[in-house]
């Protein structure tokens, strides 16, 4: 009998790990750590790094396994590429835990942010089974990027009373700004699907790297600071190989 | 000079806090607890389980303070109402420091769930001043219900790459379902906010006192379940004598 553990770790700062993250990370048999290529290896590296801290150097020690995720198809449909993706990871996450865990076992995965929010690993482990059988699936939430944004910017997520839409950067640019909210928080955006908005009357806090040591928070007017924070990201990217950021939009007045 | 910590708790789960949670309540001076009044005094002894499980009791204490919040207007302008009271508890707060800690120092407040969701400690500390002078703050996020929801029904908040919209139950008797959402979740809803939808083909995750002993979970269609929600909330708020609740609606098809 294996029992999966989804892991929620926060975005890079290991004091943004909750207690019952550390407990499920310490009472693992297993944890799997996928290494993503795309010049990512930093993120690998934090994860490694989380897991010692966590882990200490004490007691019986959890078997740590990395294993390279494989590449989504970039072609064609974008929905059944991902389908695709997901059942090939299910069966690259079920071979590894029948080599190393014949007899069953608790297997933790680290999983960036909350494994609720723009995340894969629920969908995958719905797909998996291990000698045939289901396997049992449990949450430890986790910090998102969006809370370390507004911790960081000392700031509600929503106005006063009001909605707040969660979203993505594809689809902010394909839909413009929804219907029913004041206020908008848009991950995933490889960079200013925000210039797609009439930006009159916006106000942006945005944040990269957020709870890592190479955090920088910007906010302001939209229409006064949205060329800045392009150019900015970009010398951040190139500059480190890589970014994570995530955005909050509120319509003032 | 105050630093106040804003410190998101979780829902009830002492496993939930965080480790710079736990680090920021150890390392306060003084921890002010708000006293609720309308028979929640289930909450107050939960705060103050949760500090002293976190405290314990080796070395330097924090003084923890209780102190009684204000009603709020029910009458009248409702956002008016709540501007009147975030300064009457803003007033209360500075006068705690002002006599706790003359010399200046670190106060701690737990907040339920995160500071910068539907939460009113943000609003307060920007009204607070002690001796005439600006407090500096700072927020610890924390696990929110919609996350203790999320892992315990093992559900993703968005459905794949769709955006979700955070409400509360009297924008949603208001307005409806919002147009540019897939997935809603709803949060202050005083009871059955879902009931003025057209309940066909939506799914709802229930959960009250998530994170808590009492933790009551249901899912299933929105046609088939509404009712047996409604009556299962009225029985546990008579046998608790108050409830805090949250749901996820998504459309389905």
């Amino acid at each position: 009998m294996i029992q999966l553990s989804l892991i929620g770790i926060g975005t890079g700062n290991p004091e943004h790990v909750t207690l019952a993250g550390v407990k499920a990370l310490r009472e693992a048999d297993l944890i799997l750590l996928p290494r993503k290529g795309e010049g990512k290896t930093q993120l690998v590296d934090l994860r490694r790094l989380l897991c010692r801290q966590i882990l200490g150097t004490e007691g019986e020690q959890p078997k740590v396994v990395e294993f390279d995720l494989p590449t989504r198809d970039s072609d064609g449909d974008y929905l059944a590429a991902v389908e695709n993706w997901h059942t090939a990871i299910a069966a690259i996450w079920g071979g590894l835990m029948e080599v190393h865990l014949p007899q069953g076992g608790r297997v933790g995965m680290l999983i960036w942010g909350d494994p609720s929010l723009y995340d894969s690993s629920l969908r995958i482990a719905e797909r998996l089974s291990v000698a045939g059988s289901k396997v049992a699936v449990n949450v430890v939430p986790g910090i998102t990027s969006l809370q370390v944004l507004t911790a960081e910017h000392r700031i509600p997520l929503n106005a006063l009373a009001e909605p707040v839409q969660i979203t993505t950067g594809r689809r902010l640019r394909e839909r413009g700004w929804p219907a029913d909210a004041t206020s908008v928080a848009v991950m995933l955006d490889s960079g200013g699907a925000f210039e797609t908005l009439d930006s009159d009357g916006i106000h942006i806090w945005w944040g990269a790297y957020l709870g890592m040591d190479q955090q920088c928070l910007i906010d302001g007017a939209l229409k006064d600071i949205g060329a800045t924070i392009l150019k900015r990201r970009a010398e951040l990217r190139e500059q480190h190989g890589w970014i994570m950021d995530t955005y909050l939009l509120a319509r003032q007045n």
